[in-house]
Order: C-alpha cells, then sequence, then structure tokens
C-alpha cells in the first residue's frame, strides 16, 4: 500500500488524474473500471479536457464495477452517473463501454479475465467503510462478482434511493484483488476515521475496505482532512 | 484460484515441477521462494537432475518464506531443511540464496521490492490451515513480514520442535499477496477436509490460508486424495 | 536471450513444454501462438498426454501466426497442421482455437491487442534464417501481419507447396516482438550454422530470425547439434 | 507504437510528466531513465514541483543511459545535467541515482536485471536519427549497453563536446528493447522529417531510432511542428 497526501481536493484530483492518463498512455488495450459519485467529480473534470475527441485513447475500455437497477429505466444508477459525469462529455465510444448489469453479473469475472483484466481501477470509500458494492453486513471476502437482496434493514439502507426487496451487484474482494493497480481516492474530514480504520486497522468484514490492505498494488490518495487521523 | 487434480503424488509434483521450470526459463532474474517439508519432496527430486550443474539457471534467486531459529545452530530449521532437500543436491550458488532470519526479517519485504518482487512462491497447507508461518491464533491478514513469539499454548504447539518462549518469523498474508504467481500443493487424505475448508469455506483468520482465495493468480496442484472433499 | 543446450530432441521438447504448460497453468486467460512443422513434434506429443480431456487448460487459447492457404481447401496448410499435431489429438475446444487466414490478417494484430496479447510463443528455425513466414528478400523489420505474394523466383521457392502468384500471410517481427515470452526450439546439425549466425550475427533482414535478439524476454532451446557452432 | 500529437510543447511535456507520475505512484520499487537534453526541460519543471521533499516518490530509482566522461570531472556529461536539471532541485536521495560510467558499463544491462528490470524510460531524438548514444555509423542493433571510441569523423562529431579518441557509453537497441515503457518526446519543426523517417520508414542502423518501431509498448509524443511531416 502507497499512500499519498495531497493538500487538498484538487491536488488529490491531479494525482489520481496522471496515474489514470499515465496508464492509459500505453501502446496497447487498456482496460479501466472508474467510480460514480462525487469523489471523483475533479478527476473527470480535468480528464474530460484531454481525452474528449482525442484519437489517442480509443485503446481505452470502461468497465463500471458495481449496478443499482432503477425501475423504468433501461439503465441502473452507476452507469447513467458515469455517463453524466464522463463517458458523455468525454464523447467515448459506446463500443468501449462495457456495462455490468444485474443481467450480465454472472459473467463479468470471466468476461474481464477474456478482455485480458483490468489494468486499473479508481475507487471512492464509504462513510460507513464499503467499497464497490461491498456493504457492512453483506460482503463476504471470498467473493467474485455478486448480487445483494437488499432486505430493508441494512446500516446503510438509503430510503429514497432504495427499496425493500430490491437487488444490486457489484464486483466482490476477489474481483478487485485482480485488478493490476487499484487507486483509492478520499477527501473531506467525514471520512478521516473511516481511513484510519480500514487502512491502519484489522482486516474485518466490519469495515469491508479493510481488506484492501491485501492488494498487491494498491496506491491511496488522500487529501489533508481525509488523512488527519493516520498515524503518521 | 484455478485447482489443478492430479492423480497422484507423483503427478502433482511433476505438474509443480513445471510450472517452476516455466518460470526459471525466462529471460529475466526470477525471485523464487519455495518450502521446506515433506510435500515438495518429488518437486525437488526431479528439479534437481535438471537444475544441477546447469547454466541455465543461473538467473534463479531463492528466498524462503519462514525461519525457526535453533539454538547453537547457525542456520534455522526452515534453511536447513531447503539446503538438504534441494539447494545443496541441486549445487545451487551460494550468491543466490537469500535466508530470511529472525535478525533481518523486518527487512524482508522492502528487499524482496528492492530485488522485483517474487516470481512465484511455492507453498504447502498445514493441517490445521496454516501456510507458511501463518497459524491458527497468531495470524492477522494486514500483516506483512512478522515475528511471533510462542507461548506454549498454541493449539499447533509442537514440543520436540519449539519450546516456550520461542520466536519465529513468517512472511506474512500482505507479502505473500504480492506473490507473482502463488502455487500451493497438498497431498493425502488427511487434509481433505482442510482443503475444503481454506478454498470453499469463509476467508476467516481461524483458517489462515483461507486468505489465498484473494490471490490475484493462484494455482492449487492437489491429488485425488486431497481433492476428495471438494465440491465439483 | 537466454540460450538452454539441451542433449537431444527429447529434453529439447521436454523443456520447451514444462514452458508452455508452466505459462498454462496460471490462473488467468493464456494467449499462445505455436507452431507447425517437424521441430515441435515432441513437445506436442507430451503434453496432449497432459492436456486431452483435461479441465485444466481451458484458459488456454491459441493462434497460428502464419497461414499459407490452399486451393479448394476450407483451410489452409499451418492450421491444418497444427489440428493434426495437437488440436486434434488433444481435444481442444473449438471456441479457443482462433485462426490467422488470408482473409482476417489485416485485424490478426488489433484482435491480439483486444484479446490481452500473446502470453507465449514456440517458434522454429528456418534453414534459412527465417521465422514464422518472414523469410528472407520478403521480410521488413517494421512489418506487423502482413501479406506476402510470391514470385516464384523467391530463394526459399517451395515447388510443391506454393505457385507463383501464391499469397501467404504470416505476423511480421513487430508483431513477434510484443509476445510476452518467446521459445525458439531448433534441433540438428543442419542449422547449427543458422543458428550461429542468427543468435551471434548482426541483426540483419537476410537471416530475419536475427532480430529476435531483440525481443525482451528470448527463451532459445537447442539440442547440441543445433549449439555446436556457437561461440560458448 | 502510439503516437499522441500535443499542440504544443508544453502540452507534450505535460503529457510526459503524467505517463511518469502514473508510473512512479504505483506500490512497488518503480526503476526510470530518463533523458538529458533541452527537450525534457518542460517534464522535469514540472515534475519537480510535485516530487520535490515528497514523501510519495522514495520507491523510485533513477538510472541514466548514456555517459559522455569530461577530462577532469568526477562526473560526465549527462549525469551532470541529469543533476542539473532534476536530481538536485527535486531532492532526489544519493542512494535513488544509479549512475552509467565508461568504467561500469559492462556490468549495465545485468545490474538492471539484478534491480527488476527499468519499467519507464524518457528519451529525445537526435536531429541525425539518434537515440540515447545510439549514433549513425556507430550503431548495431544486437548490442546491449557498450562502448564506442570516437574517431573524430563520425558525420555527428561535436567539436566542442568531443575530442578524437574520445570513448563514451550508452545503452544499446537490446537494452532499451526491454523497457517495459518507452517514452519518447519530440518538438520542433527541425526533427519533423526526422520524425517521419524514424516511426513511417525503414528500420535501418543509418537512423538508429527507427530500431524503436519494434519496440512492443512504445508512447510517442510530439507537439503539432514535429508531426507536420507525418502521414496521418
Amino acid at each position: 500500500m502507497k499512500i499519498i497526501i495531497e493538500k487538498d481536493f484538487e491536488a488529490m484530483s491531479e494525482t489520481a488524474k496522471n496515474i489514470l492518463l499515465g496508464c492509459m498512455s500505453q501502446d496497447k488495450r487498456i482496460n479501466l473500471s472508474i467510480t460514480a459519485g462525487n469523489t471523483p467529480v475533479g478527476v473527470y473534470k480535468s480528464m474530460i479536457e484531454i481525452v474528449k475527441d482525442s484519437p489517442n485513447y480509443t485503446n481505452v475500455h470502461y468497465y463500471n464495477f458495481d449496478e443499482i437497477p432503477v425501475t423504468d429505466q433501461a439503465e441502473g444508477i452507476t452507469i447513467t452517473d458515469l455517463r453524466k459525469l464522463y463517458f458523455t462529455p468525454a464523447n467515448i465510444n459506446e463500443a468501449n463501454i462495457h456495462p455490468l448489469t444485474v443481467e450480465n453479473y454472472a459473467q463479468q469475472d470471466r468476461r474481464l479475465a477474456m478482455d485480458g483484466g483490468l489494468d486499473a481501477m479508481l475507487i471512492g470509500l464509504g462513510g460507513d467503510g464499503h467499497f464497490c458494492g461491498n456493504m457492512p453486513t453483506t460482503t463476504s471476502f471470498e467473493n467474485l462478482t455478486y448480487k445483494v437482496k437488499v432486505s430493508g434493514e441494512e446500516p446503510w439502507f438509503v430510503p429514497d434511493m432504495m427499496e425493500k426487496g430490491l437487488e444490486f451487484v457489484t464486483m466482490g474482494p476477489v474481483s478487485v484483488m485482480r485488478v493490476k493497480h487499484l487507486i483509492l481516492i478520499v477527501n473531506g474530514k467525514k471520512k478521516a476515521e473511516m481511513v484510519k480504520n480500514v487502512l491502519q486497522g484489522p482486516v474485518t468484514e466490519e469495515y469491508p475496505a479493510s481488506v484492501l490492505q491485501l492488494h498487491p498494488n494498491f496506491t491511496v490518495i488522500l487529501d489533508e482532512e481525509a488523512a488527519s487521523k493516520l498515524d503518521r
């Protein structure tokens, strides 16, 4: 594990962008899995400027790592958000986007293996210690990509996004461990305690992201606030 | 995880030998970590025939992954056994042997990183679910190479080999996860139940080898007896 | 370049087989390109025993690296020979065989990139210094996979196999340089002089295989006769 | 080969910097070889801001790829220039700098192999088609790191820098082919013709950099002027 502490959100975003672009600039197919949400907004903003309409990154293929289906919508929450944040403004060719869905999740690990594996994955950290869709109470470390049925009594239950009985899918710990370079970005004071728990505490399913300490090529990029409780 | 089931001990040994020789035959420095004990005896026997006095494998460097010091002896149990089983009969150059000891263990992970990392590691499985020196009751998944002080009350206590207060060292789960190709060999009916526990059961520190399910390039070679309780 | 000299054809074949099986035993998709002809007969004979009907090598995909079409035949000389020597007796699943043809050669390099690249390639050496279909007088080092139109006046013209105007296809020097592990097998006294030329002489299009000296992970396996003119 | 064309020197420098920092941000030892001269000035300027006094890049080791000794000076032209351009302003730890010299050049390839190989190399292009110290009239493609004795009649003879009888050393084509990611930066109209020659012309020792077309992971970054004569 390599921890890079940057002074603020912008510097964190810049460093993550550099890592992704460095990987994408190689002379071979590159498979990337990238996160939706608020944390990567700065990363994508500067990537779009470089990638948009560029002939230089057509070798890059994109995979989402989790998905929550939405009733009456063709696509789920994650891919919809990724389109808005990055794929659409960067004009990514549809043939380079490989959605994970509730329908195809059982083929995800095999498909990735067939495509040569993921070269890099950019993830965030949940305030409850989750990564991808690996939540407290529903994560088993021995899982590949799997489906979770929400009971409605989970500690992380989000009423307006999920209903009782909803199912979502996520790449599991075993799937994520196979990524050649794993990059975690976290910012803000609110997550400082959880950053310490998952990076310097025991590996436990209670805080699923703690398992990432076992990843063989894991770069963590924090802003000063998120790093403020770490033992240095 | 890829599970290869061979008909017997000889076939298991042959397949493990092929994997190691294939790796060693590359045109670059190769760093190997190999296990002592009874399980690899057949592997080393056929490797010695090929490697002994050969100019073809001088690019291979060897590292032991655990060590138990012995009072009044210059070298510990593991390296002494490896010398007997392989290094001495194969005439391995002393400069290519890099012992891990109770004195230098704190530098082991950094040294391996400096040397370019381990290309392959051959391990066995303990009847109690241990791998390397990662024993039930003393293993934490977040460990790099570490030292254990034996209390004498461990379930795996071996009276004639260890005394109360003895210390030994081992590469930990995080260290092993960094190996580029991890190879586990297990034979015999006595270990069939534990093989099932660690390969198809939950990842738990109770059976330390269960964590290996998370390794990104993990080949398991079993004889039919060791595989007899697996769900197929 | 790593040169391994074995005492005879059997030992040469055994070492090549070990390298291929070692690679194939990994826990990921493996893309192999293997040669037709007489030199690999011993390699395939022992591989078939291990691979036939085995569930352990379904992760392996096969690609031929050159092809000579035959009038009135659905498949060309190379793939027909590979089927006879290995694919058919080893019961390789048709879905794991990816023929290169005169029709699809222009997509070969892109297809390989999309599939994650070749992990290993086994090749032989022509008595005239050719490798794959890279012949003296028709090879340019800057070539990816390309098509050659035979004029009938080539020094290597083989009357019963090729006619004037025939076209064949081959992966070029640039394509071969991208293979992660390149393995060359050569046996017999007749090729000893050419072995010296291509491995210890200048890199020149006159002896196309001389360019392989530039490959970053190149293992050469020779029997004593083929190695007899090398400076040691 | 992947060609990235940027609008100007700044954009070219920015992209090269991203690739290097992306590589350096991994959680393992990284071995870099970087070029002296004018072309990389912009790359180093922005790298220094990020790397200087940072704890995040202590895993990076530096190697020069050629050297010209200077009478009465402890260090040669290349390393002296690299110190001025980057090592000194970036406060790189002396233990992370591994000079190539006329004295130690014969060990360079073995040393690099022992250290795990070069992860990336940043090079420039000479107006005469040279790369590193591989000059027209003195380059043989089959060379590892080698020493050149200047006769004084070379077409590229630079009177104020070299004298008749001077010796210099350089990593050769075979050494450079082993680098995991090769990055070439070129800017300016004056080199446009040579850029076309070496990237789209035949592989020939007359223009030594033409051999780089054979590199398996080669990224070329040009400004618009340097790219102005390329067939697109």
